[in-house]
C-alpha cells in the first residue's frame, strides 16, 4: 500500500478539473500493476469519470446538476445553517467521494476519452484534498 | 485483509443512518492505513457520504430522491412482481451499493462535516447487512 | 493481486447486461476472501448493481435515464463533436464507471437479488471491456 494527496485548487459551482495529471507522475513513480483508490475529502464535493471536453466540462455537467438538484431549490439544510449549499451536498452525494481505477505498469487503464475528474459543487473557490491509495 | 460485518436497523423509506461510530471502532482495533470498503447486500439501499444534520437526512435527500425518482411513479418491475418497491430499486441503482475510504492510524480520513450513510430505500423496515473489508 | 478481462458486447441505447455469469467463474478459480473490483473502460457506459428482471432491464432503468438525462436534449457537447451522445456522458458520470464487491470462499457476497450490471449509454451497439482486480 502506497498513499499520496494531491490539492485541487477550484472555482466552486460545479467547476470540473482534471485530476488526470495530477496522478498520473506519482503513480508513473510507484510502477507494476493494481488499483488506485481516490477520495476526495469533505461533503460538497464529487469524483467521476468523464471526457473532459469543454463542452461537458464547462456546460453540460452543470446544466444536468441545475435541472436535477437546482441551486435556488428549497433545502432544508439550509435553514439549519444559514448557508446557500443545500443543493452542493446533494449533488455530491448522487455522485459520491471515491472512485477506484485499475492501472497497468504504472499506467491508468482508463479510456482515450475517459478523464478523472473532481467536480465542485459548493457555492465558492475551494482548496480540495484529495486521498490517493495505491493498492496491488 | 481483514473482514467485518455491520448489522443496521431501519425504518424504510430513504431512512438515514450514520454508520461512523459502527464503524469506528472495529477499524481503530485494526489500526494502521490502508482503505475500508463497504458494501450493503441487497438492491433496495445503497451507501454515500453526507453531513449527518437534521436537514439534510430527515428532508433534503428524501425530497430530492422523491422529486427525481417518485414512489408514485409507474414502475414495470411492480407489474413483474406485484409489489410497490420499483422506486426503491432504481435509487439504490443510481446511488450505488458501495463505498471505499481511506484510513490512518485506524482512523477514517473523511471531513469533518463527512458521514458514511446507509439510504435504505425499501418500502418497510429492513434489517441490512454491511461487509465491510480492510485493505492495507 | 490477480487481474482478468471480461468482453460484453451491447446494444447499447441503455442496454443492461448481467456481468455475473462472466464474472463468478475466474473468481471461483482464485477462490479464498477478498474483494473484485470492476472497471469498464470509456466515457458512456456504467456499473452498478440492480435486480435483473425484465421491469427493471428492459423498462425502469431506461425511463428513468430519459426522463433525467433524455437523449434528445440539448448537450454542448454534441456541437464539439458533431455526435448524438451527450446523454450517454453525462449518464455514465452519474452512474460511474467502477464497482466493487466482496467474496467469500470464491463467491461474491451480494443480495440473492442484487445483480452486477453494465449499463451501456452509448446510442450504438459497442463492444465492452471490462477491468477485473482482485485483492485479498
Amino acid at each position: 500500500m502506497k498513499r499520496f494527496t494531491i490539492e485541487v485548487f477550484t472555482d466552486g459551482n460545479t467547476d470540473v478539473q482534471n485530476l488526470g495529471p495530477q496522478v498520473a507522475k506519482p503513480l508513473r513513480a510507484i510502477g507494476g500493476d493494481g488499483v488506485l483508490h481516490l477520495f476526495v475529502v469533505g461533503s460538497t464535493a464529487a469524483l467521476t469519470t468523464l471526457e473532459f471536453e469543454p463542452g461537458l466540462v464547462k456546460h453540460d455537467l452543470a446544466a444536468l446538476m441545475q435541472k436535477l438538484v437546482p441551486d435556488d431549490g428549497f433545502y432544508q439544510h439550509e435553514q439549519t445553517w444559514n448557508d446557500d449549499n443545500g443543493h452542493s451536498h446533494l449533488r455530491s452525494a448522487l455522485l459520491g467521494p471515491g472512485l477506484t481505477i485499475p492501472f497497468a505498469d504504472g499506467k491508468l487503464m482508463t479510456g482515450e476519452y475517459q478523464q478523472i475528474v473532481l467536480v465542485d459543487f459548493d457555492t465558492r473557490p475551494r482548496k480540495r484534498i484529495v486521498v490517493a491509495t495505491v493498492l496491488g
